[in-house]
């Protein structure tokens, strides 16, 4: 009984990487008849008496998610914020509100904390989300991770999942493409001065989460925020509805041409296609209809499947938390 | 704008202590018409269309929550649907749905996700409560961190928060009082062996959270889960509500005694009244109503305020997560 407890020997998680662990993970798991929406999609949704509710997470970790050097206290409260609510947004919902959890080493500086709050509670306040509660728990020396669980409702409309593409509609994007992955690139490089804007977006995004409603009661029929790069995302579109989506160089034009000019071409394309972190909005909608106000076409949903850009299958090139 | 942005110099959090923090951290926080219970109880209640939701949340960390030496995956997953299956309870709900975070360094044994995954799977099924999703992040060497939300339902009764006790009410328990405390002590005493059950009960906590419900179709007027210590929990219900709790030294003469002949009567008395991470259900009754099933008396509220035991104020004794 007092034997060593831990697990010991076999694989580890970073042989594995993110999609092997969710395969071995995901089994083991208890559904219910409440669960409307399961793990897979940006949110669950869950049945209550009388409605639903959307339910997602996530989580920072310093050193892996950020770098104090590179960002504040307040640039973490904004960009855990920005993360929750991109994916309520992502099913075509209104978040509701947060539970934060702080689970940091006790010489942690109390002005750390409290420029966290302070950026968490602004970038909450300004999407009129409030703040439910949540966790304190203190860690081992150096370590500050963040948890936020974001609650939000679907208003009566139905949720937007990432399943819902049909053969003809027009994919289309909300938000900026590539700027975190361009500003992060600058900061590594020593170079953000060409570029603050972009460097604040890496920090502290604000993806444009109001237009997922917008997006929802426009018609959109499937939708994802951009987290892990374009290709990969488009291409969970593209397994959970069946079909294949053609992003159009010409239409992404634009997008690279605005970093090349400080990270240049080849990095512009590379942040542009498999940048993560953007939260920007990414959706299919039928053809025809015509797009909201802030939305651009950048491709076709078509038969097949995989994500095809410049005439080939785009594979992989966003970031795998373990196996990256 | 490419200074050192984290915050350094001032105090620490470990200088504040976790009641220091909060007090910090929460008139930072925005709330909304949408929150009928904000932080401060075991759970916050969030309206949505056409009812409400339960919500909460509890993080654990390798090397403070437990130590692989001691504390299988498994163990941990058990423990962390208990710690938060109780806070649902203690609000008179029924746990509806999970999210579950894991925050791992990527040299982590998959045999541990496996078996944490495992125990905790295990625990949901057997509560009835699916895992709706969660979060897969990395961490630096030999950081792991779990961190949990729970959302539950009050199935159509008012909740029963912390601020509802009043003068000539009975004080009651249900479940065990200071097992958790007494396993750890015999772990750290290398005496495992001398009352696995206890040792057990530290690892893999299986407190009675069908019971809330139960407490709140009773008439429960106020309660709270023991995760911090019976005196440091009913402190909180006693200044919630705006009344002094009287524990009856007699009426935990039984569980002490049950402790005292493995651990010693001094620190069974200890682990009784300031062991930790119980989450046992205190919550207190009417007078003459008579108590429901499995629930005993241990106290009386009266006028006044904090916690007497033994004829004198109990102070503290409880766990600071940051100044502890």
């Amino acid at each position: 009984m007092l034997e060593e407890r831990g697990g010991t020997g076999g694989p580890l998680l970073g042989d594995l990487g993110e999609d092997g662990l969710l395969s071995v993970i995901f089994p083991l798991l208890p559904s219910g008849p409440g669960v409307l929406i399961g793990p897979g999609d940006d949110t669950a949704l869950l049945s209550t008496p009388g409605g639903s509710v959307l339910a997602t997470t996530d989580a920072m970790v310093r050193g892996r998610d950020w770098l104090d050097q590179w960002s504040s206290g307040m640039d973490v409260g904004v960009k855990t914020v920005a993360q929750n609510l991109a994916d309520i947004a992502a099913m075509g919902g209104v978040p509701s509100g947060l539970l934060v959890t702080l689970i940091a080493d006790p010489a942690t500086p109390l002005a750390w904390a409290r420029d966290f709050t302070t950026g968490l509670a602004h970038a909450a306040a300004e999407a009129g989300v409030p703040v439910l509660g949540g966790d304190l728990s203190s860690a081992p020396q150096g370590v500050l991770v963040i948890s936020v669980t974001a609650l939000g409702d679907c208003c009566g409309r139905e949720p937007v999942t990432r399943s819902g593409a049909h053969t003809g509609e027009v994919v289309a994007v909300c938000g900026s493409l590539g700027h975190s992955a361009a500003g992060l690139l600058l900061l590594q490089r020593d170079q953000g001065a060409l570029a603050p804007e972009l460097v604040d977006y890496h920090r502290a995004p604000r993806p444009p989460h109001q237009q997922g409603p917008l997006a929802a009661s426009a018609g959109a029929t499937a939708m994802i925020d951009i987290s892990d790069g374009l290709g990969r995302d488009a291409g969970r579109i593209a397994a959970a509805s069946g079909v294949r989506i053609e992003l159009d160089e010409q239409l992404l034009g634009d997008d690279v041409a605005a970093l090349a000019h400080v990270v240049g071409q080849d990095d512009a394309w590379r942040c542009v296609t498999a940048g993560g972190e953007e939260h920007s909005l990414l959706a299919c909608f039928p053809s025809g209809a015509g797009l909201p106000v802030g939305w651009r076409k950048i491709g076709l949903v078509v038969d097949g499947s995989g994500v095809m850009l410049g005439g080939s299958l785009v594979v992989g090139g966003g970031w795998d938390h373990f196996g990256g």
